[in-house]
């Protein structure tokens, strides 16, 4: 292992001319606070959630490569129209990486710190993309033993996701829910929280080959947009489960309006009476995603009684509050291996994750093909 | 005055074939029960909202006249895309009209049937395009002493909606609002008892003259969306004024996702770090109207926090309960020559509605080109 006092660290940078850069820095590692602890990172997901910052809306296909096989360096246009929105970070590097795992190499003095030496944790707060992540003792959810930093690196944006919105669900007062690119590690998650949990689930995949993936670990109802009988489908779906609040992770297009109208279809093939109003019950989508960056868009044909709305972990956990948060976290990792194990695509270093052909892959946002990153592979 | 046992009444009927038929039918008046009286229409106006179940989203460019002077019959035919929404009322007569004002002219047995007979009502409940019309004691709202029909013709609809804004923003947490359509006759009142009440308010036109109407009632903040510099003044004036929810009755179109976008803008003219997330502070856009009836496309720049939602006065009543919504109702009898006065541009008949030249003109549902309907013009 080298030196630990200094390491590799992604960088995104928007310049003020309206150019993305990623790079590579060398960055000094600090001096743990008492209550701290460095982690040397043996792995952290590139979530969609994580490349809103990482490419801020640039546009891929005008991607160079410059720089050195170990220092590479990406540059790509950003459109002009996305250019108002990311006034904030112009000219400022931003490192990037939501989560991941790795093992405690260095701690502060305090107990708390010191009892994490040596252990594999599991870490969530930015800045993970980079050789050692500094980060305080009690933010390190510790891993199961036996459990690898490749299996503990997703701990918890897909997982506290997936429990987040049953945990909405209940407390908005329905009582089953449906999700979109249903396919996704995420989902996959889902449908195991929901088959334990005893909660009808209805499964939006965007590709016909997804249905048998979902079916495989025991979705009972998927439907597929691509099919011609999509919203029928979608409509015996939703009638069967009862389904009222939905989950979205692509945002864009016209899929979040197609389920309130299918919501309003299964609704009111029980209803008694017509009302030019639509139903009285309340349907909700929850936009949690942008897998398509497009504009979205809807017909009101489902009444009154609906609404749209973003999504977003954090304001969840600040909700239900930290005691509240800790346990789901807890589940999280003691079920790490089995209802939230994730599969990836492919494990790659940082120098990798600016590779061109690599990009390429990655960046599409591909249901069924994500990416790990190993921040010390081919180092030290 | 003619006899009361029967009298004209005015029905939409959808039929099977998707032909929309609009005729003048003659119906008996029931006995009044003895909690009930009858009301000799006075006036009733066409609002937006009278207009979905009167229309039934037919095209009205191919609406056809037949049937004779005293008994006009409209047909016009009805998009294909539409009929499956409409089969809870295909082939059933459907009255119209959800409010009005008349005279009480018979009265059940009980005293407070008997208390309202000769008095000016006003009257919300469906099938007010009518001669005559049964209501319960109970739901009429009796007019000040002086107070016409015609002038109380409107005491609820609007009225109650724009009062039900305002409440729904103190219930919510917002501190100031913005609407849409502004130079309406509820947008008028709203400028009205937001001036009374202190409430700063953002108000949105579609037409660069409706600036001045509004201006010379007293409002503050007025934006046109046809000027080039739209998105920049309402920025200005959403930043001003702190208004975080805003009710649409425009509903298709780009303006409600417009509106969430120069929130958004306005909230961070104020931050002092840049999040990729965007600002936590809740965004709420309520569509409230059709005024445009084609989708709604929104460009989804505006952070994570952020709703669009449906918005309807009667669960809006329900959920208030029925002493804070007959304070409201009292408040609106007492003010209504002056908060919530309405002006119309043309009284007709019962047959002139189903006039053709008369329909192209309240069929658009142009911003200050509100017809009302006298249903005993031109009989008895």
């Amino acid at each position: 292992m080298a030196d630990a006092d200094s390491g590799l660290q992604l960088r995104s940078t928007v310049k003020s001319d309206g150019t993305l850069e990623l790079s590579l820095a060398v960055v000094p590692t600090p001096d743990p606070k008492p209550e701290e602890v460095i982690v040397r990172m043996g792995a952290s997901p590139i979530n969609p959630s994580d490349q809103g910052l990482l490419f801020a809306g640039a546009d891929l296909s005008t991607a160079r490569a410059s720089g050195t096989p170990d220092r590479p360096v990406v540059t790509a246009r950003i459109p002009p129209p996305a250019l108002p929105g990311l006034a904030g970070r112009l000219d400022k590097p931003m490192p990037v990486g939501n989560e991941g795992a790795g093992v405690v190499v260095r701690a502060g003095a305090s107990p708390a710190a010191q009892a994490l030496l040596g252990k594999t944790v599991a870490i969530l707060g930015g800045s993970m993309y980079a050789q050692y992540r500094c980060i305080k003792a009690v933010q390190c959810l510790v891993l199961p033993p036996g459990t690898t930093a490749a299996e503990g690196a997703s701990c918890f944006v897909n997982p506290l996701t997936a429990l987040g919105m049953v945990a909405t669900m209940r407390a908005e007062g329905h009582r089953a829910l449906a999700h979109t690119a249903a396919a996704s590690n995420l989902g996959q998650m889902l449908v195991r929280i929901c088959l334990a949990d005893g909660i009808p689930l209805v499964n939006v995949v965007r590709k016909a080959e997804h249905v048998a993936v979902l079916q495989g670990i025991g979705a009972t109802h998927v439907c597929s947009s691509s099919e011609p009988t999509f919203m029928e489908d979608l409509t015996d779906a939703l009638a069967a489960t009862g389904a009222t609040v939905a989950f979205d992770a692509v945002g864009g297009g016209r899929l979040a309006g197609q389920i309130l109208v299918a919501m309003e279809a299964a609704i009111n093939r029980t209803a008694k009476d017509y009302s030019r109003y639509g139903s009285t019950t309340h349907k909700q989508v929850y936009i949690y995603g942008s897998l398509d960056r497009g504009p979205t868009e809807f017909t009101r044909t489902f009444g009154t009684a609906w609404g749209f709305g973003g999504w977003l972990l954090t304001p969840f956990l600040q909700k239900i509050g930290f005691e509240a948060a800790q346990k789901l976290r807890e589940r999280v990792a003691a079920e790490i291996k089995t209802t939230f194990a994730s599969t990836y695509t492919k494990e790659i270093s940082l120098a990798q994750a600016l590779a061109l052909d690599e990009i390429a892959v990655y960046g599409k946002l591909a249901t069924g093909a994500k990416y790990l990153i190993d921040p010390n592979r081919d180092l030290g």
